[in-house]
């Protein structure tokens, strides 16, 4: 026996590799369902050797479902998550429309499992670049506290969604066997899909993800701030970051300076790192060893290397975290959710229903 | 009438830039040399639409030459140019040999000319990556007051010579037109020529430039640590860089978060920034306006963009700065020094050879 389990936006960047982390989970599954748009309706994917036709998202999709996944956007989100918390289902959300709402529990399981305790129905995932950063920085605040963090990411396209990956392989195929001059090729999906002007990525640097926000940081940029203060429950840990997008197909990459509240020995630091469900140190500079983008695709952890003394703070050190923003950063720690939702007999319809249905 | 100039490393991807910005100089130039490493002698560049023919560079090459140009590698640097000075030539060198040499100015002509004044033969042009962050910050520290920088680059692979470049197209095109998994490419040159293990760029990002030190750091985040604190004549600031590599070709990105000794306001900050010579504020979020690589390519400014409070430290403030490597990183910077020193009447012979001929 097992659950009914529902990925809702199958056929996206991150819905395909939650089917695939659900194939390699130890959750008990009965039976997988597969959502998304109207258009894609009819398509089949596989499961574990089966095939599976997709179905389009409704209102009434979730009779039967004990675990629904959702990664289709925030606005598919916010419309059909309530139906499948009032059909009995647990959503864990990969978008980020319900991640502040107080009734939501925002988790990294290595990081805040009990948070889940208290759901309602709904649990989110955080923000990719959120997750990794949090995974390699639990270990250090739970030993010497954490004061302020200050983080410059290196991101990849597929954070955008499977448009962005074709946009890209497009763009550097123009440049490469066409000769177009890089701030010539077509662009219409990045920085943001939904923001008025796009911009080339091959051969660039682009210092937007996400619309901006009225205070002049990107969304992107608040989401790990406040996704940080919320999942480590602290609203008192200073996080500003500046995210970039930089043309890697898939692994998120980010410098990270922290200051700890007690002065942290370096080997100390790295010592709990590698003790830290979720997370490996790669850090010999002697011999250049330290994460790369390329090294961590597909891989399920968070690598952490360039571990290091600032040169001044005497409470500051810098660091270098790479993961896959599609697996750890999204489909696997969704699935990891469940998982744990799991562990904690918490897949069950709850008792009372706090989310509005529109 | 003019000077006679030689440039020693003519063939190299920053040697063709600097006789391109001999040709946009006012400087005035009645002959201009070409010197490379024998296996280029006999080739030919053009400069000002005459022919040039490529000279080996020997020790006595420098006989009536007034200015010149070094960026060959430190090796050369080394050997060399003390052979320039004993002839009578004014070195400008591009190499990081001779930087922190007390005899030698280390010079951003925007930031600190008057350092030119007591040199005793050979001025040294900044690492790319310090330089670009120089013309940004020097306008804020000049009215605020500047006590700490953290810096996390965002490296073009012209940096490391036209070889990178080569090597960098050539992977783009086995993961475009063949399929090959960018973790597999062929790889040869970077990370850094002169160590032992060489990793993939394309669709990567290495975080490694030069070797690493004995204190983890490599050697390019320490050249932005110690050339920033000679440029800007403090030896209190505090400066801790993380130096990155990424698939762009030319143009290097940093994201930069400084705090003032005094409290800046944004507003101000701009303007300034705006004011200074060299810089160029682009900074409109409301209508995605920010530097951006691809457009920096063949330009001599700084452009400085994402200006911003940190969102907790009064005295904290986050931006983006953006400029061509190969230019005011390099080629554009050493022959503005140059101008400079024509400007400042001290192209002329020392009066007393302090460097050793070996």
């Amino acid at each position: 026996m097992g659950y009914t389990v529902a990925v809702v936006g199958a056929t996206g960047a991150v819905g395909t590799q939650m089917i695939k982390m659900l194939e390699e989970s130890v959750l008990p599954i009965e039976k997988l369902r597969l959502l998304a748009s109207a258009r894609s309706v009819g398509k089949t994917l596989t499961f574990m050797g089966q095939e599976i036709t997709i179905e389009e998202t409704c209102e009434d999709s979730f009779e039967g479902v004990d675990i629904a996944l959702f990664s289709a956007g925030g606005s598919t989100s916010a419309k059909f998550a309530p139906y499948a918390v009032k059909a009995g289902a647990v959503v864990v959300d990969n978008t980020s429309y319900f991640r502040q709402n107080p009734q939501v529990p925002l988790v990294v399981p290595e990081v805040n499992p009990d948070a889940l305790d208290g759901h309602k129905g709904i649990v989110a995932c955080p923000n990719c670049s959120t997750i990794q950063m949090m995974v390699a920085l639990e270990p250090i605040r739970q030993k010497w506290g954490l004061d302020r963090i200050i983080v410059s990411t290196y991101q990849a396209v597929s954070g955008a969604g499977q448009s962005a990956i074709n946009e890209t392989l497009n763009q550097y195929a123009q440049v490469i066997n066409d000769g177009v001059n890089p701030k010539e090729v077509a662009a219409n999906i990045l920085p943001s899909g939904g923001d008025k002007k796009h911009y080339p990525i091959a051969f660039n640097a682009l210092a937007q993800i996400d619309l901006f926000t009225d205070n002049d940081y990107t969304y992107e940029e608040m989401k790990m701030t406040n996704e940080t203060k919320k999942i480590m429950s602290d609203e008192n840990i200073q996080v500003s970051a500046t995210c970039v997008r930089i043309p890697v197909l898939s692994a998120h990459s980010e410098s990270i300076y922290i200051e700890t509240k007690e002065v942290a020995p370096i080997d100390q630091v790295k010592a709990a790192i590698s003790a830290f469900p979720g997370a490996i140190l790669e850090d010999d500079p002697k011999n250049q060893v330290y994460p790369q983008a390329v090294q961590a695709v597909g891989q399920k952890e968070t690598f952490v290397g360039r571990v290091r003394k600032d040169l001044d703070a005497e409470k500051g050190i810098h660091m270098w975290v790479v993961s896959d923003n599609l697996l750890k950063g999204a489909a696997w720690n969704s699935v990891q959710i469940a998982e744990t939702l799991h562990d904690r007999q918490l897949v069950k319809p709850t008792e009372e229903m706090v989310f509005e249905i529109k």
